[in-house]
């Protein structure tokens, strides 16, 4: 029985390592960005029939799960508030370090509002750097303005 | 008396309203970029003594707070480990979404390591956009590879 | 020496019970709708400058004051991360007890997204009713679908 | 053995995925609003017995489960007290964000005492707009005032 | 400047012991029961004109103070969550060890639903005893069921 | 395998519900208080041997879930430091919102020390009231008075 | 204005130094052990007058600062729920690893209570041992039994 | 498969509510205090072979568990940071009360340094008094004194 | 089906103490130190191949588990954000009490910076020494200077 | 007045910046390591008379403060229990990421017991290095075998 979305990313995650898939082949297959198709199959987001069969089909999961797969989860991928992880925990000391930061020049260039996390999406590029090698990620989301009423 | 770097932070909000000084300007006669004036401004990053005196002058400050400037701060800039304002939340919130997936493609692409957020920057640029403007922020931070030994 | 917007909500709280003020003739004076202007004098909105002229005069605010009235504030107005104030609990109890049921019913309607908490409104009213009378709020947010890509 | 509410919510989530049933549809059954029925089918309410055979009935739920729908359950659907989950968190930070607010008007309107959240009703509505759908809910509380003595 | 309740209920404190004056005393003089007079002298409930001039007088408060005790306050009385003091930790290691008791047998009673802590009283009475004395606390609250919609 | 109290508990839960059996019913063959026989069958107190085998009997326990029902269980029958049910979280807003209130009265006429919360009963009735029934718990506790050496 | 215990107990702590008092002194002029009076000074137990009055001439108190030395004051001497000071948490280290080990020990002893906090003593003495001085600290608490009724 | 001490902490617990087995005897047959040995059967400790076998062959454990417990553990006895178990609380308790006393005590007897958790025993006693038996517990640890260098 | 690494580690441990292997023994097979062997046997580190298949070897892993070792992991090994055990507590505690000194020694030295967590090695020494033998563990970091930009 | 360590590391601190002082400097004319100094200069050790006296002199400080330098402080530096600057989460993450590795090492090698945090030292060394400079942190602290008894 399955009960929750959970369940099924393990079950994705098991057959990922069986069967030796990687992210970037998912993506291709799924026909959407390696970003948007990778938090998917971790459960953060929801997949279409199509997607989720091609899914289904990839990981080899029963029928129960490629239909979870169409249900929207319950959001969400820490374990933990503070991530005890190093490389998502510089991710969490970006926002603590430069929180005020982004929050004020946000708010200087387009007053009083939120950059969306709905309306958003993230590309992750490698950069080749003779002192080493760089990621880039860019985060893109639409402002909201605060409504006044 | 001056005994941390948040009490030369408040002097510098207090006076930044008080002469509606904007921090491009700052930025611009500190010579360095906005995002990274920003936040030494907020107590995050360390000025040299040109920077400070610079700062110092459009501040207002006085010479002790000056002195402060070009100290190490304790960094963290949030009152609360999971931050309550929404334009801060919501990069909280992708970390929480997205963490897991930015973490598996990095480890796909570089292997097993870190995004450096020591030896990195930030880029945030306004993307005009008929269906409402977006906010573009690009990070970029050096790979470091897990040493084995 | 004002730093941050609290140092200006204490000014409001306090002058608020000495001049025995009413929020909604605050709000008739500033043109805006009674839940939006006490949000805004409790920390959490910006006000134009027309508008912090006028909640400065009718509170007796400095000029320092009226103008932090229009910096956008860091936003989150309780001390506790779980309310223990009653009247605020009940609401904290509300998202806790139906959240997944919100949850439930918005995604069957609309499929996956949020309902906005920025471009959004609020309305309270008085309900009479002889078994007791009712406080009725709607609350209206516009539907974010999450973004494929 | 089931042993306490959730295992019959697992069940029930469990079921309705797997037999595509929609909440509107339980709630038709069961001659209630869709937002009480799905609570109750979530583990917050308890359903009396013609329900709660509807409910099994409609699930393929066992004899143990029915009975269990009809026992008080210990309410309370989230699974951290901060919720992670972007739509269920939109509505802790309009907690957050207005919760002083909602006291303030309540106050002023009623005097000191609480919006109910037992004598409660919630209505949840798709408003069409060109703009964008909105979401509106409505939530009716009882005002109980507190009792001096 | 008086900017919330707390403040005045430091001054209450602080003329309580300079002055001597007994909480009995107080409630006598307020008209109200010993447990109401002070808790709302703790900043917890909200006098009446009258009541909150003999209050002001009896501690000698300034007429700001004695507007705030008019206004409803902030309700909360504890500085952690769970109590460090011994007596009042008693209380929290009651509501510990019997509070699913306490959950069943009302449930058993009354079926679903709360007792109020908003329509309640409370009286804390002295039993003789020859082994010890005995702290007798009677709690009474309405029952109000939960609505089913 | 039992290994805690709480695997027991976990078996009379399931039972009470499947043979329909009530608190009272099990008090009243148990020979002691509805109140305390709750909490000893929700793994609160220890059963003396007679006590367990009836209890054992009422619910059809296996042998070493009889015996354990006669060992001192590790107390607490709660999920969370701040419980989230609303009939359980009434008493923790109380123990918040009166909790000085209750310090003080027992002090005043005390002295220091504490109620028990070991010598102590609690009893839990039903009072009629055509404004709606309440329930009325009383709560006797020894006073302990803290020795000075 | 002196509002509650720990301003006194910040006077007395600077008082301490800069008189150089010993507590042994201390408890030697108000005629009760060093562990009762030193955790008096603290703000952790109630004077009776003329140790109140004692203690304020040995530390230079005020007269207000004596009248709160016998108010019962609200208890707890830490300022985190796990201490950081080392000396301080080799006690929570003790209570975390021998916590279930003092459980089963006095309960195979006593049957099911405690061991009061409250009719308590404590003794600390210097063992002189060639290996090193140990501390030897013994504490003496009443058995409570669990009432059952 | 056993992976952690635990599971051989709930087989020993398991094993002796169905045998009926006392720690004293226990203690006894292993040839060490009652104190340790039930700390160490408890999971907190480490038997050496002999020990391990008595243990094993008093429980009837496998083989498998034999060797675990000559294994060191990943202490700590406790579910919560903050004990809710009465008896175990109540330490919790004597360290939030009494710890700065402890502290300042043995500061003034021996300097800076602490009392080691380590190099120590514990010691518990019933002594017999008519106003009712008391629980005697002595700890005796060496004093270490801070390195300076 | 193994679905983290955290079942791989388990399996490990398990079969550690069944076959009564040493971390040292696993290092010189895998041929690296034992301090980045062991931390990759308990799930913080990523094998290569011939690295993964020896440790399999040694521990009798099924291929699945073999190929998780080479999969990057969620690192974090402590079960709680403040360690309770013993051992590890300590060196908590020393970056509770020395951080700020590190901190600012390593400031003094290299200015603005890091000293990294990832291109690093540790080295664990017993140091023989008649008082009692000496734990010595040196820790190399590189020295990441902020980037300013 | 002077009434707590802390309040003498704050001056100390705000000299420090205003004179340029060296903690090199300090520990030079102290007569101890540059470990030892900056710690007890930041509140974390005892100093003895002659030593307070000579940092009393090079940061300017009052008569009462040279005496609070003498006074064992309450340990501990840090603001929250997760370090929030990067610097000093590295060494958090370090504890997390290698805790159970130097737990298993160090049992391996020296059986159940700890390294010392109080018979301990520190020795901070940049190691030059042409891919970066490396900082070497040298820790020595005893072991402490676990007493069985």
């Amino acid at each position: 029985m399955i009960s929750n979305r959970d369940d099924v990313t393990r079950m994705i995650l098991s057959a990922k390592v069986a069967k030796d898939i990687k992210w970037r082949d998912v993506a291709e297959k799924v026909g959407m960005s390696k970003e948007w198709t990778t938090a998917a199959c971790l459960g953060q987001m929801t997949f279409d029939k199509p997607q989720a069969e091609t899914v289904g089909e990839l990981f080899g999961l029963p029928d129960e799960a490629v239909a979870w797969l169409q249900i929207t989860p319950y959001k969400g991928s820490l374990p933990t508030a503070i991530p005890t992880d190093p490389l998502i925990y510089r991710w969490y000391e970006i926002v603590n370090v430069y929180g005020t930061t982004i929050k004020e020049l946000i708010h200087e260039e387009f007053g009083d509002g939120i950059m969306s996390a709905i309306d958003f999406s993230m590309d992750i590029q490698r950069e080749e750097d003779p002192k080493g090698d760089r990621v880039n990620i860019t985060l893109s989301g639409k402002f909201l303005p605060y409504q006044s009423y």
